[in-house]
Order: structure tokens, then sequence, then C-alpha cells
């Protein structure tokens, strides 16, 4: 049933005018190694049946709720029923689909945050743990090849012992109050009840902070928090910088903010090590800066014919150098990944080390804690509070 | 039959190792509106029947060659035979599958050049405008938003009347000979049987050509080339530069190269007219600059939300600003455009105009005749070479 | 006596193999309004020979100590004797050759920070204001036309109201231990009985909360410290991220380090307001950018020439654009705008409001009280520190 | 009379409105070592007396011509009297002032282009020769450190066999008819009288050729000119491409636009060879892009405290790394090797190496005769026209 064969995907959430759930389809379409053959795509179930018709599914899988569909496809002979789900709901909406999906047998891709509490994900934690099932926390930005690259060079030594790290995330689409025009993604991402007790630092913090643990290599050990609401008639944070120590000794800090007004989404971060630093950002994502003392400072390029690159970056590049690949390839890199990853399980074959570098339970743990931390500091008069688990 | 449905594609070329089938299949799956369903990858029969199980294709539908995929493919049911073929194949191999494939009843994505000749081209123009069929030829670049946003900012008059053109496009991967090296990219780009007359200027020379006359607006008048051969021991010019004259009397240059060490892809255009200029570059691709006499610089950029944008640069977007979008997605909107105006004609309905911006047999035929008068300007002690077709 | 000639300066500090002397020197010579005819370069006779005679300087006024200078010069008729001095010690030598000047009737140019303590900074402010001295404190790097324009931008409304403020100054020129390799710059710097309380946040710390209170036109209101120190053997801080809240309620964050490995020196500042946000970097001094939530954003550009600057921009600017002016350059505008108020003030005329845009005591006291301050935060376990003088 | 002194300069032209009187006169001011004591700023005497004033010299040695400077100044005591002129007049009057310069025993610093005519050069150059005074041509892009260290790289092999030379320099500063406008610069440049026989050519162009041949080494063999007249109204080429052949047999281009609207000065060079390729433009002047077929890429970093850079770069830098330095420092780059080599002359001692690079009578011949040819080229069917002197 299952050697060399496409997977076969549902999709929960992703209903019209949902932006996360058409980013996903298309990562998962890229490589052409996934097939989104099922799907409740809302919870109103007649536009469930038009985001179905609008992708061609087979109506008969197309289902007004996740419980239905988990019903159903298990229902299914093993060679038709789907073998994972994309879960693209809002933060509100990750525990329960995603617990009942482990429980029938189905693997998931889950959106981040991983859950609305740190509760939630330690839960989900626990039940990955002892199913077995995989899981795959869609951090994008782990996802870029020069990202890989960036860790592996700080992995294999090149920069030396970490002393710092500086990353920044700063948009603007949240410079204003749209309560009144019908902004859905604005909407609840500025409400607590779908997002979480962060507003800024759930949606686009914890990507931050996965991406500096991820390239750095190091555990944040404690942090300070400076949280705003900036705009008034919010409830949430809509910005804050967080300084952070690491276990290493290292120290850093993180600045996000949706109201750094005409900022898009340059995603950034900076290492320095007692021998080089390294310098990334997402719009000139093809590229990765390595600064060095006393040589001239080099630029690492993406591309898939490049010989000087790690295994694990042209695992991860499509192209050769000089065809630019993106954000929805870097969102690709982890379906394919796990799709690899799951492929091999399902073949009892040993996966590739460069597939099993996607993120996962341990992610999602650690940014709830992080979301639950950042928001405590931030309502500290005390200046460090301790990054727990 | 049609209505609301995947499109079917069959490939003809593609095999293992093959750069541009890849890109091709991405570019194809990416928005999930067109299904790989049959395929003939290679001349080989075992390398075909390889690809297709890779490419989890039902056995049945991979052929031996095309000429079985027409035969086969007619034969299937309205309603499950290939609507298109999408052919990856060296430029000597571009013509017979197209013209069998259109005189079959199969709609037609093209690699460029469109054929080894202008001979050719302009037979298979005759056979599309006769028949009807629908043909695309696949100029990745003009496929970018932001590039479609510069050639509706010069047709709305931003620019004012156009004074000036200058197009590069210096890749540096034949800096040296691979022919000993089984780089089978280098190996027919470098070959006047496979390639046609023209080396360095019919791979990307006709790129930037058909870049100028589609952001700008112009059609090339005459030209003055100095095409070169650096590297001992080929046959075909790798490197050269091109003046031009275009029929509103602008002039400009196109630089192209394959030996200029170290350059990777970064084609680049800058156009000048009486009011402004604009500058893009694929490196930078989600950008468009347009510079003023006497205001500040602006920067356009890519995003699906980005209200200044044109309603082509739009529809050709999939994110928002701040996630970059490259080459695959520029590659993906011709497929995208093609597809959606296919199922609009298969519904005889009226496609969007948005969608038609896709380049066809004139862009072939025009690239064509660059190419050979390209190589005669070369070998002309004459300065102007007119250009005619 | 004073009409229109040039200015006389003399120099304290400045000898062989000090950095900061010569540029000051360049800054001075720069707009030939200046002439250096004096000086006590060092405080070892021989150095200060050896420097005077190297810049072309008379003998007779080539002076052993700053005291003996005082005293010459002031009996020198009063066509010949110096205007001004500037003094470019290190820290723990500014405030003696300070006071001692303006009690002398010399006006005064002066190195960053102002002294080596907040107190010895109110002292010399009393002194100055009783005087009525003319005093400019070289914060180089609001000198430069587009740090002016930024300012301007704010200053009407072009941003709205302030929300946020990044600036950040990394520097890795101090990544190791160079104790025992005689770098002069390195040595002091490092030394607290000569840099102060403070090591990097005294150095650049200050450069960079000049910058972010100049171009914001806000006032620091309270602040929260990180301070390392990163190489092994060091005394003082070098390294250290300070959360900052402003008179207005934004808040903000200020990056400096020394031993971010790699880094030069790209003092880099990002404001946004409620209408739009600024980026300026030092590395391309001569570009603004300024973005707009609903537009493209625009590069504002230094030039003599360019129609849209603000005429304090253009009053700072040499040369029309794309003659990229830089460091040098900004700190000559200092300079330039001290000398054209001087020599205004000695003729009883008003100066431009331009030339009156220059640092000087209060720029100098808030440097001080930031520097005592942020170490005092540094060590605090309380959050928040308020800033006071 | 010699030994370690300020030189003595006096200027010819550059009276009030003139933009790069101005340039030169803070070129020669920057590093303290020349002295401007004397000149003939305009034909008008009442304008350069009023330059003298405005520039604070002794009346006595501003005179109302420059047959009168030299006549008076010869008179001078040795010790007094200057020890060269600085010609900044427009093109008709450089050979005139210079050749009685030389004669009359004064070193000469000239801005280029050279002459009015090839003829011209050809017999300053013979005087230059004969006489043996100094002479040094402001070809100020060159003065770049990094432009040095393209040119060092090259001479070193780090590049291979030179293959190819991309030069541009686009400007859009003439964008439209000025004539009614009163614009001064833009007046004479556009006159044939004044400027040459060409425009944009002489007056731009011949800085890219100089720039071209200066770093690759090369001489160049060939050339074909497509120069162009775009704004009405004008006699003399306002823009142009070149195609080039270089002695070694590799090939190149030119492209200079005084029409490209919207672009300011950004001159760049790309040099490629078999080995490497190197990459220059003004607006990031302090960097040096070395490109690799198979390794990163490199930046190359100006910086007084550079360990990796050349002696050129460094004896052409003041400030250490991250400090940049621009257009004025380039420029006056060449006035102090020019200044360091003629107090060593006057001293009868060696200049060290690196001071002797700056441009001199063979810059300026050569440039003249690529004006004469590039508009021959211009004007001929043939497409190429041999570069002679």
């Amino acid at each position: 049933m299952t050697n060399h064969r496409k997977l076969r995907m549902g999709m929960i959430g992703g209903g019209p005018g949902a932006f996360i759930g058409a980013v996903h389809r298309i990562a998962a379409n890229i490589d052409g190694q996934i097939a989104l053959v099922a799907g409740a795509f809302s919870s109103r179930p007649e536009k469930s049946a038009q985001a179905g018709k609008d992708l061609f599914l087979d109506p008969k899988r197309v289902y007004q709720s996740y419980d239905e569909m988990f019903e159903k496809e298990k229902q299914l002979p093993e060679g038709e029923r789907i073998d994972f789900v994309s879960i693209v709901t809002p933060n509100h909406a990750h525990f329960d689909p995603t617990i009942k999906a482990l429980q029938n047998g189905f693997h998931v891709v889950l959106d981040k945050p991983m859950t609305l509490t740190l509760d939630e994900a330690k839960q989900l934690d626990k039940v990955i743990q002892e199913t077995g099932m995989l899981f795959c926390l869609t951090h994008t930005y782990t996802g870029y090849p020069m990202v890989k690259e960036a860790k592996q060079l700080i992995a294999n030594g090149t920069l030396g012992k970490i002393r710092k790290v500086y990353v920044e995330y700063p948009q603007g689409w949240l410079w204003k109050d749209f309560s009144d025009e019908g902004n859905k993604q604005a909407a609840w991402r500025t409400d607590p009840k779908k997002s979480g007790v962060a507003g800024c630092m759930g949606d686009i913090g914890t990507h931050a902070m996965n991406l500096a643990e991820y390239v750095s290599g190091l555990k944040l050990d404690k942090l300070c928090a400076d949280l705003n609401t900036v705009v008034p008639g919010r409830t949430l944070d809509d910005d804050g910088i967080v300084l952070l120590k690491f276990d290493n000794g290292a120290s850093g800090v993180l600045m996000a903010s949706q109201v750094a007004t005409g900022a898009e989404n340059n995603l950034k971060i900076r290492v320095y090590g007692d021998k080089a630093g390294l310098e990334w950002q997402q719009e000139d994502a093809n590229s990765l800066i390595v600064r060095h003392p006393e040589q001239p400072d080099q630029i690492y390029r993406a591309g898939a014919n490049v010989p000087y690159l790690s295994s694990y970056a042209l695992a991860n590049t499509r192209t050769p150098a000089g065809h630019p690949e993106g954000y929805l390839e870097a969102f690709a890199n982890h379906y394919h990944n796990f799709a690899r990853t799951l492929l091999a399980k399902l073949n009892n074959q040993t996966p590739e080390k460069e597939w099993l570098d996607f993120p996962g339970t341990e992610d999602g743990v650690r940014g709830m804690a992080f979301i639950e931390q950042v928001v405590k500091s931030g309502q500290s008069e005390q200046k460090w509070t301790k990054f727990e688990i």
C-alpha cells in the first residue's frame, strides 16, 4: 500500500479568504509528492463545499467538519484514505483537530503556534510521543536553504563560540485599527480568544524565537520583555522587544512589531561568534553573509549546483544559483521533508538525516512557553524571567 | 466535460537529469490547477518509464515516444485524455512534437526558443493561427509580477516617451570547457545541431530581447552584434553584446554572456523615458525601482495586498508583500495564465485580459528572427543589420 | 579683526597614532574656512613637536602643554591668536582643557563623550551657559545630510506620531583581547580610568542614543540595560542592549556592540510613526528610505542639487546627487556649522538656523547621563531605570 | 626651500557657480598638504576678486588673468610663489593656461578631458615630456581605494586572463532641455565650442574608458559606437554606447548617458577573467565584490586598518573600515599623490610607487583619442573603427 506513491492529504481550515490555507496548499503542491484529496475547510458547510469545488476535489470527500472527515476517511480502504492532515485554522482551533487526528491514526502538519496555551501544547506533545505519529509545525523560515546553511556553519564551528544573537521581525500591516474594515486576518490575530495571550509575540515573535534557537543551536535561558499595545482599542500586544540570555551565556535581542508602519516582513537574523559572524534576511533570502574579522566577507548563495554548500542547503533547493526561491519554496521544504520522512516511515525505511530537519513538537512546546513567559515578563517589574517549560 | 476542473497535462522530454523539465513540472503544480497525467519523458524507453514512476504516473500513460502518446491519448475518453502537452526537449526537438501535438488536437506549452530555425517557427506560427490552438512559449521572466508592473507603468505613460533600454543577462556557468565532465546542460547548449545557430544568444539573449520588447512596448528595428566564442573549442557564441534600435527611435543595448565568471543569473532591465526611468533585476525580483528626475525614487513592491499595483501584477502574485516569490512562481504564472485561458476557451468563456498576458507565437517568431539576425550581424562588417521576420 | 576671514584653530591631543585627531583635522580642513595654526598634540613634548612639524605648523606655536598654549596664545595679537580649540584627547582628559579653554576665552570643539562623569559635564555646561562661549560636541552622525533630512521629515509630521525607534551600532573591532598587541585605540577605550564607567556604551552607545533623540525629536524617559563584558579580561562592557521609553510614550531599543565579530561600523536607525516609517544607515549614508503603508516606498537622496530636500540637508551637502559624501564630510559639517556660527557671532551677526544645528552642551550632558544610568540599569534587577540628569 | 612644507597652489577658473572648481579646492584641502594661495578665478575681474575674497586669499594674489598670475608669481621669492596650478576651466580653456603654466615653470593639475582636441593633447604631452614637469589629470574615479584594489587584483592574476569588461555611466541630469533656464553646467557641456566634438562621451564617456583601461590593465584596440542626441535642439551627443575590443582580445561595452532620466552618477565596472570576476560601483564605493565560480563571492572593503588590502588601497584610505569615504576623498587622493610626488621631486627624493599612481598625460592623450574616434565611429557605417593615437 505504501512504496513509492503520492501521499494523500486532507485539510482542516483554509476556506475562502484564508491566507495561510492557500500557502499550505501551494507548499504541498510544489514538489508533486502530495495530493490534496479531502478537506473540512470551514465550520460553515456551504463554505467548505465551495472551497472543495474550487480545489477540484471529489465532493464526497469534502466534509462538513473534521470530525466527519476523520470518521469517513477511516472507513476508506488503506489505499485511498488520507495519510495526514494539514491543519490551518486559527490558533484556538489547533488543539482539538490535532489530537483527534493523531488519535484516529492521521499524521499531522500544523500551522504555528502549536496551540492556544502551553498546557495544550504539552498534552499534544505527550500524545505525539506516545503514538509515534509524525508531526510537523510549520515554522516557515527554518525551511529556507540559507537558514539551514547558517545552522550548519555554526554547528561546524565556523563562527566559533556564539556570543550574540540579533533577531528582528518588523511588520507594519497592523499599523492602524482595522476593526471596522472587515480584515479577516487582522480580526482573529488581535482577538485573545482566537489568538491566545499574545498578539504580535504569538504571531511573529515565536517565528523569530524559533529561528534564533534553530540557527544558533542555543536554547533560551531567560528573557526580559517590553510588550506594547500601540494601536488604541487593541487588547493584545502589537509590538515588543525581548532581551534574551541563552544557555551558553550568549545574549541577544528579539524585536517584533506589527505596527512598524511601512515595514513588510523582513525577518532578519545576525549571529556573532568569537571567530566570525553571519547575517540572513528574508528579503534577500538566497544570500547568506559571513563576516570575518580579518578576511573579506563572504556571500554564500543558494543553488542546487553550488559546490560549497552543506547537504542540508542542497537538499532544500530546486534550482541552480541565480534562480531565486522564496517563501513558498521554504514552506514547501517543510512539507517535502515531512512527506519524504513519512513515506520512509510507511515503508519502514530510514529517512535521510536532511529529511528529518523540519520543526516538530519540541519547537511547538518551546514556542508556547515563549509566548506565556514573554507575556509574564512583559507584566513583571523584575528584569529577568526564567524561561521554563 | 470541461467546466471547472483540473487540466490534464502530458509532458514531452524532462527525463532524469533534465533541469528545465523539473522546473516546468513545479510550475505546473504550484497552483493546483494542472495535473500531470501522461508523458514521453525520454527517447530512451527505460528512462521514460523511470521518470513516470518517479512522478507517480499510471504506467499505462507513460509512453515510449510522443508519437505513441498522441496516438493513445486521442483514443481515451474526452474526460480522461490530456488537454495539452508541455514540451521541454532541447531546441532541435521542438518543432516536430509541437506541430504534431497541434495537429492532433493538443494545446501546447513549449520551452523557448521556439524552434531550431526561423523558418520552423514561421511554419508553427501558421499552424497555430490556422488551428486556433492555444500556445504558450515559456519566456519565464515576463511572468514576474514586477516585470508586468514595469510594462504597465510604461504603457500608462509614467515614463513618458521611451528613450533608452539597457538589458543585460550575465551568466558565468559556462566559464570553462566542460566537455570532458559530462555536464548535460552544457553539452547540448554548446552543440549547434541541438541548439541552433546561436549559443548564448539563443539560450539567454532571446530572454533578454523578449524582456526588452515586453517591458518597453517597443519593437526591435535594427541591431549591431558583437558575438564572441571565448572558451576555446566551442563552436557557438558563448558571449555577446548587441546594440539595439527600436521602432520609435529609442536605442539600447543587450548584454548576454555565459562566460562572465562568477555571475549567476541576474537578468536586469533598465528603461528610461523622457519623464522617468525604471529598473528591475531578477536578484531583487519583488522590487521595481522607479526613478524620477526631481522627486524621490520609488520602490514598487510585489504583494497580493499592495493597493497601488496594477491588476496585472496583482493577478500574478500569491502572497502579501514581504513574502518573496521567485523564479518558480514567475514560471508558474505562465502556466497558470495559460491554464485559466484554456479552461475559459474550453468553456466558451471570455478569459480575463490579465490571463492572456503570457508569451506566445509572436514572441517565438521574433525570438527566432533575433537569433538568426544577431548571428548575421555578428558576422557582418556593416554596423547595422535590419531586424526582419 | 573679524569680518570675513579664516578661523584659527589650536588642537589639544591628536598626536602621532591618534585616529580621531586626524579625522578632526581633515574635518576642519575640508571647507577651507579653518586654519590649524597651533597645537599641544601630546603630553610628551617631543611627540607634540613632531606632530606640529608633520602638520607644517610654525614651531613657535607648537606647545608642550595646553596650559602653555592658552598662556602664550592669549598674549598674541587678536588678529593672530587662535579663535578656538579642538580637543581630541581620551575621555578622561576632556574636562580640564575644556574648562580652561573656556575660561581663557577660547571657544571649544570637543570630541565625545563630553567628560568622564556626569558631574563634570554639568560643571562644564554651567560654565558654557555663564560665559556664552560657543561649544560643539562632535557627535559625528548627526552631521550627515540624510540624518538631518530624517529629523526634518519627522519634525514636519511626515511620519505622524512616533511609535518606535530602533537604533543599532554593531562593531566587531574589539572581537578579541588586544592587550598584548599594543593597539592604542583598544587600550584606552577598555581602561576605566581613561574611558569612564562604560566601555562600549560610552564609546558608541552614546552616539546611538544621541542619534535616536536627534532624529526622533523625542527625549529618553527610562531605560532597561543588559550590558555584557564578553571578552575575558576586560573590565568594562564591550556589548549591550538597552530598552528605551521616550517622553511621548514611544518605545525603542538601542543595540551596541564592539564584539560583533566581522561587523564594521554600520550605525543604523529606523523610526516608525503612525503615518510612515524611515530608515537610515551609515553604509548607505546618502540614501534615506521612507516607508509608506499604502504607497511605494521612497528613496530620498543626498545632493546639493536635489529640489525636494530640506534646507538643513542642502546646507550640509557639497556635491550633486550621486557623488557620495561620507563620514569625513559629516564630521566636517559640524566644524563648518560651528565655524559659520562662530564667525557670525564674532561679527555680531545672526547665524542662519541651519548653522546652529550642531551638537552642543545639552547633547553632552544627556550623553553622560545616559552612560551613568545605563551602567546603573545594567547592574539593577529592576526592569526600568528612570533617565535623570 | 623645499623639505617638509605645504605646497602652494594657484587656481585657474573655479569662480562663483562653478561646480568642479569647488570640488578641486576641497580635494586639495582635505589632507592639509596644499595651501591655495593665489588664483585667477574668472575671466571677469570682479568675479575673480569676489572668489578670492570668499576664499580668504590675499587680494594681491587674486589675479585678473592667468597670464598676470604667471607673470606676478614668477617674480615672488621661491619660498612664496605657487608651486603648481590647478586648472578647472571648461574644456576649450585647458590648453592655453596649461602650456603657459608648464613653460613658466609651474606644475599642473588639470581637470579632464585634457584638451579640446587630440592634437592639442599631443602638443601638451610633448611639452610635458620635454620639460619634465609634473602633470595630473583628474580622472576622479581611479582615485577610489577599491578601484585601486581592483586594478591590483587583476594585476596579480586573481581574475586570470581578462575576457570581458562592462563599464557604464548612466546620468540623467541632462534629461531635458535646460537652455532657457540658465543652468551653467548644462550650458557649456552642450556647446561644441566649449566642450569639443563630443558631449556625453567627452564629459563622462572618457571617465568610463579611463576606468576600464586602468582597472583591466588592457588597452583599447578598436571600437564601434552608437551615439545619440536625444534631447531635441542639442548639437552634441547626450547618450551613447560603445562596443570595445582590447589589445588582448577581450571585448567589452561602454555605456554612457546623460539622458537616463532619474539616474544620478552610478559609474560601475565589471571585469571577468577566466578565474574570477569583479564588480565595483560608485554608489557602494567602499565595497569591491569578487565573484568566484565555485567559492562564495567575497566583499573586499575599504579601510585603513584592513589587513588583506594592497598597499595601493591602504595608501589611499584615511579611516578604518566602516567609515565611508566618497567622491571628494577619491578626488583628494589624486591631489595627495600628486603633492607627495611633487614634494619628493622638489626634494630630489624617490617617491613611493603608490604615490605615482595618479592619472597623467598618457591618460589624457588616450582620452582625447577616444573622444575623436568615438565620434568618428558614431558617424561610420562600418562596424569597427581602429583606436589610434
